[in-house]
């Protein structure tokens, strides 16, 4: 019998295992406080919890594949990695989510407040990080970043509930809670590497293509995906009344019937139990699943296509692995 | 009759009109997002709302009295109302405020959600205008300066309710939520303009003891002020179980009976309308306003004291008169 071959995350991982246990080190050294023990409480509850630290590895991959043998990709990740952090904690807070991960929330577990300022805590704890590198173009791109994230985050709510929402919006939202991210990880770690223009453009570009695929990806599967594999609810987005790419698509090519039943759950919230049903059958109607399957192996496909001046490395195909990865579960 | 004299700040912001005009386009231009409207409108409901912009302020007149005449003070000025803009909206959230500066607060008008995100939007233009002027020292300061306010935040919610509290905690929550940026906006004032070490120092010395007597001066008008002129309820940190100054000190000399009282009051939260006026008389009883009034006024000596080594310049003299002024309301 086969083997079974690693995820390519997985594969990472093991490769740059040495990168990560220090990047892990690090992180716990800096969500320490010597004054609110509360907030190594919060941070460890949620970094702890086992996230896949896919951005700290894009950023230690990409500086590695350049040919970095210096210390600071590490400083860099680490910073990734809060960010992130500190999102999902003021994420949860507005979203009102009392499950991440599979585990109960930090604004279920303590409150809303210790969320909001555990994650401010982790914002200033990233900025610190990045600041040590000594690296203006890093820090550049790193604080665009943040900006892109948060602004975002308020488009995704003022454009929740509007049947408006149209697809250039959903690819800004996008970019703003998962691609900018992405982007700027595996920026950073080419631009700290020191390598030339090219292959930074490249590895800027793979970072956004694959973030838009891995966020199209999970929007989709929010309305067709298997609760017990994604540990996602289905139907979270239409009851939260969150106009993602299906339902942007459906609501497009509905006529003046559906029209009327859009405005009902989404515009005014008012839903019932069969609700899901039938909006699901809609979107199937309009083939709005399918076609925003083929997007994200569109992007999918850009994230990998944008690989091609990078040096020939393990990590290099590995990062291509990866972005067939993101989508495989939508084939 | 004589013409009645200015108050410092307002003839700080008169010497500095040209600088203060041009943070204030700086602010408007940074606050703009192209994608979400929501937030030029929620934080134009705070930033034009008539704070008197001491910490710009501060910045442009360290940066001044020190000699320099280049650019970047305006942004590092506006970096400092950002954060401070920011801490604003995260504080009205998590102390469900309804009421800032005679105003109902963001997260009445809008939501919570949107006073959280937006808060995350303008922490992360903060961090891009500091990048701006290259300057590592000047990131290092104000990066470490948001992580003590966040530090003092959580510390500040966690210590609420803490009996134990102690007199160290307590100013380690008032560095955090005031004094750590009036360090900062004076010490990054400084360093961008070049100055030597000795300056440096005398005006973060200057800026962290302004901000506690400021901190320090406000606790105590929550206990006595007059809500006609200060706009602030008087007992708000009583009902809110807030440890400030005097409460500590009248904690630390209570007998048993007092100390089953505070228990009741701010440990457990069952309280009367009647226990303000007891909790009051107990202060009164063991000199807690007066001791507070007395450790105020010291700090804005301090404050004075710190400013010796700096230039001869009218905006010396002026940050002289300020330190007076913050506790002016108190003798």
């Amino acid at each position: 019998m086969d083997k079974p071959v690693d995820k390519p995350h997985e594969q990472i991982a093991a490769l740059l295992a040495d990168d990560l246990g220090a990047v892990n080190d690090l992180i716990r050294a800096r969500m320490a406080s010597r004054h609110a023990p509360r907030i190594p409480e919060v941070t460890a509850h949620l970094v702890e919890a086992g996230g896949k630290r896919i951005r700290p590895m894009l950023t230690l991959a990409a500086a590695r594949l350049c040919g970095y043998d210096g210390p600071w990709h590490v400083h860099l990740a680490a910073t990734v990695e809060f960010i992130h952090t500190a999102t999902l904690l003021h994420d949860d807070v507005v979203d009102e989510s009392a499950q991440r991960r599979g585990r109960p929330t930090a604004n279920l577990l303590w409150d809303n407040k210790s969320s909001v300022l555990v994650g401010d805590y982790l914002f200033a704890r990233a900025f610190q990080l990045m600041v040590e590198p000594g690296n203006l173009r890093v820090l550049n791109i790193l604080s665009d970043a943040a900006a892109t994230i948060a602004e975002g985050e308020v488009l995704q709510l003022t454009a929740a509930q509007d049947l408006k929402t149209t697809e250039d919006t959903y690819l800004q939202v996008v970019r703003g809670k998962t691609a900018a991210l992405f982007s700027a990880a595996t920026e950073a770690g080419a631009v700290i590497a020191g390598t030339d223009e090219d292959n930074v453009q490249a590895l800027f570009t793979y970072g956004d293509a694959l973030g838009i695929a891995f966020q199209m990806a999970d929007d989709l599967l929010d309305w067709q995906g298997d609760a017990a594999q994604t540990g996602k609810n289905v139907g979270d987005d239409f009851r939260e009344r969150k106009l993602t790419l299906p339902l942007i698509r459906a609501i497009t090519e509905a006529d003046a019937e559906e029209q009327e039943f859009w405005r009902r759950t989404i515009e005014k919230g008012r839903q019932t139990e069969a609700d899901l049903d039938t909006a699901r059958a809609l979107l199937d109607k309009h083939g709005a699943l399918d076609s925003t399957r083929q997007t994200a192996l569109d992007w999918a496909d850009a994230a990998k296509a944008a690989l091609a001046p990078l040096p020939d490395h393990q990590l290099t195909d590995l990062l291509d692995e990866l972005a067939d990865y993101v989508v495989a579960r939508l084939r």
